[in-house]
């Protein structure tokens, strides 16, 4: 008999482990409740912002036609995760929310709308879960559409990212901007061929992670670059700073030749105006080394940069990464429209997987109390056979739209029904005995003090409601 | 020339019209501002009640490997999203969100919990988007995980139901509820072959779509069911009520004969008692003919109709459609154990989508004007050269956690920017000229009774403070 049962055992044992891996997919993750709480807060705060600015909010499915992607990644189009052709259209899951939003904005014929789209985004990268790098991932995208005045859009969304960036309280930061026009301008008066733009685009792209050596041996030995070019761009690209910068480079000779870098430092200088009105020129930096990878980017360019705990020691700020990135594409809408339609944009995308794992981490170092419920009161008893009665009394709370809750058991322990308010930061227990229904009333003990007292059941739900609005 | 302009000019239609088909992918959508105000709405709504009851939220990823939802849905495999094979894993799109649930407290090894999910899940069925079916669309699931006693988290989740259909006011509803077990034990008694419960069970189901006579005939016909068994099938399926209805059943000799039934009805027994306390008894109906089509069921199972404008015309009320589902379901988890061990669950999903479109089509037939911005002033300028004055109004009140849009244009006109007000329905519109500067105050104007008055500029924000409040 019982070999039978050690066989039965056996079976179900590798039965069991043997039908599932329990995992998610590579690069994905769960949440729990406590990160959920965490992810919550960081989302209404940024979404406070993009309502304090009157954004609207829209929504797209999360695939789109293949060819809808299509074209407007460049190389990282191989990360795009395909739908399994199972007959019917050809899917793909979105890369970001701006190729679907220019999709939207054509196919609806709209030339207006200052709209934010928070949602999960896909891409079949390597993995770096510890630094925030995932293959399934948030974003948080802000932009304004229309054909308007130079900069006035633009300034607002570096405001909007000022005012997130601040109130997450996440530690100093500060936004580097950069414009395309200008970029190409300067490549040009460098001297670098128009063909090479992209490539030498991107190359210094990587002076915030490599040092100039580096870049430079990449421009010249692996593109090619005539090493005077190099050279004249180096002089540029390691410069920084603000109106005074862009008013010296507006003497540089060899810029005034290029139209180009000529409209956009007016352009920049226009910005550098506006930031002052509104107050975040001490967050703004003109960067030249600042590129971005986009094809798309057509104007004014930024990166939402934190800087580290490193950037109290002696020398240069150490940036420990990007957390919010955009700029002007202008060209985008106009891929879609069938007949080529013009609509300017300008945005920006909040990169809040980093600031999650940067939340969490603060969190988890202040050991903070995350509660996960919002719960107000637990309904308990102290006796026996009052499961009936702690229901009726839930019922009351619910009725009145107190949050409340009570142990599904017919008969708990009052120690372990205390215990599951302490763990779960149930400010208040209800509590409830033959004597006290008798007299009509309940027991309220506050959860962090113990203290206890008794009043009238009739009195209950406004004295829940007079103690959580002065807590 | 012109030859040579209007080739230019059908070369790019010829170009755009032909390289993007601008739409959705089959039975998904776009949500604009004013359907996501809505939608926004209801998710409150839903939300409140899953919070007041005391729910934590989890997130699980959009897909999971492919195995982990093999063999959970029967039939319905088949409306599974496969993702392409890239390489790595294979990956499906979950289909609903209890199995992701599932896998979850297997993985993490939880045995209580009571949580909330609501995103989007994914099914390739024949969409029917004016009837509010969709291959992409949100579930909003509520479940409690646990072993307690009998019908105590059951008779919650009822409760759940009962407050959300009431507090969106789409009209009469009610639940109909069964139990596995009594079906079971019914089939059985009515000389069912256990081999045939689930088909039978399925044929049960249609009876609220189709007439007796079609059920019986596929039951008889297609099934290959003794004609005997289906008549005396047909007594119990066409019965309604509430505990005298259970009490009645609890007398059947055929039945007391039959462990599940007696059990079962000894549940339903309990339930309607604490149906009475939660004061839900007159939604909850005791339906014999409601069966639901998934396999993990093992207890109760629920069904929340809404009652269509037809319900008020004699006769039988028609129901508009099922807004709300959901059972218990104590072996599910288990499928994902290494060990097989069994976490009790029961739960509920919410068919969002069906009261979405209820909504939309409530709202527009009362005219009803939908704000998709909180935007409580408009900066705006009856002259020109103003720009930089109304940004820096703008910053001010953006600074005070005030609201505040402003024209991008730099010289708007003043009738167009109060259109604009009026058409998104910002309240208070603050008007800044020459004047007002100088003197050091501001225009306030009230958009919807168009009175105007003049305030001093340091007061702005307790003004519009002071009046969003009393709004």
């Amino acid at each position: 008999e019982e070999v039978a049962r050690l066989l039965q055992l056996k079976a179900q044992l590798g039965d069991g482990a043997q039908k599932f891996i329990l995992k998610c997919p590579k690069g994905t993750r769960d949440f729990d409740p406590k990160q959920m709480s965490v992810r919550e807060g960081v989302f209404k705060t940024i979404i406070d912002s993009f309502k304090r600015h009157g954004a609207e909010t829209i929504d797209t499915p999360v695939f789109e036609l293949k060819e809808t992607l299509t074209g407007k990644y460049g190389e990282d189009s191989k990360l795009i995760y395909d739908l399994a052709d199972q007959g019917g259209e050809l899917l793909s899951l979105r890369y970001d929310l701006t190729v679907p939003f220019a999709r939207y904005l054509a196919m609806k014929k709209i030339s207006n709308i200052k709209r934010y789209h928070i949602a999960k985004v896909y891409r079949r990268d390597n993995p770096a879960m510890t630094r925030g790098r995932f293959r399934e991932f948030y974003q948080c995208d802000f932009d304004i559409a229309g054909a308007y005045d130079p900069m006035i859009p633009d300034v607002e969304v570096l405001k909007i990212v000022s005012e997130i960036l601040s109130n997450l309280q996440i530690g100093d930061f500060e936004i580097k901007v950069n414009h395309r026009r200008f970029l190409d301008g300067m490549m040009a008066c460098c001297g670098v061929p128009e063909d090479k733009f992209r490539a030498i685009c991107s190359s210094i792209d990587k002076l915030d992670k490599t040092f100039w050596a580096d870049v430079r041996a990449e421009m010249v030995d692996e593109k090619g670059l005539d090493p005077a070019a190099a050279d004249k761009i180096e002089k540029y690209v390691k410069l920084r700073g603000r109106t005074e910068l862009v008013e010296e480079l507006q003497k540089d000779e060899n810029l005034l030749k290029n139209t180009d870098a000529v409209e956009a430092l007016e352009e920049m200088k226009v910005l550098f105006k506006y930031c002052d009105i509104m107050n975040i020129t001490d967050k703004v930096k003109f960067d030249l080394s600042l590129a971005r990878g986009l094809d798309y980017y057509t104007g004014l360019i930024y990166e939402g940069i934190l800087k580290g705990p490193e950037a109290s020691t002696p020398g240069e700020a150490v940036s420990v990464g990007s957390v919010a990135g955009g700029g002007r594409y202008d060209g985008l809408v106009g891929m879609f429209d069938p007949k080529g339609k013009k609509v300017p944009c300008v945005g920006v995308s909040i990169g809040i997987e980093r600031i999650f794992s940067i939340m969490e981490a603060k969190l988890q170092a202040e050991n903070a109390v995350i509660r996960t419920t919002e719960t107000q009161v637990l309904v308990a008893s102290a006796q026996k056979d009052l499961l009936e009665e702690r229901m009726k009394l839930c019922n009351e709370l619910w009725t009145a739209d107190i949050k409340a809750e009570m142990s599904y058991k017919k008969n708990p322990k009052i120690l372990s029904q205390l215990q599951y308010a302490e763990d779960s930061g149930i400010p208040y227990v209800a509590i409830i005995g033959g004597d006290e229904i008798e007299k009509g009333v309940v027991k309220i003990k506050d959860t962090s003090t113990r203290e206890e007292v008794e009043i009238p059941r009739a009195e209950l739900v406004s004295e829940i409601r007079k103690r959580s609005e002065s807590k």
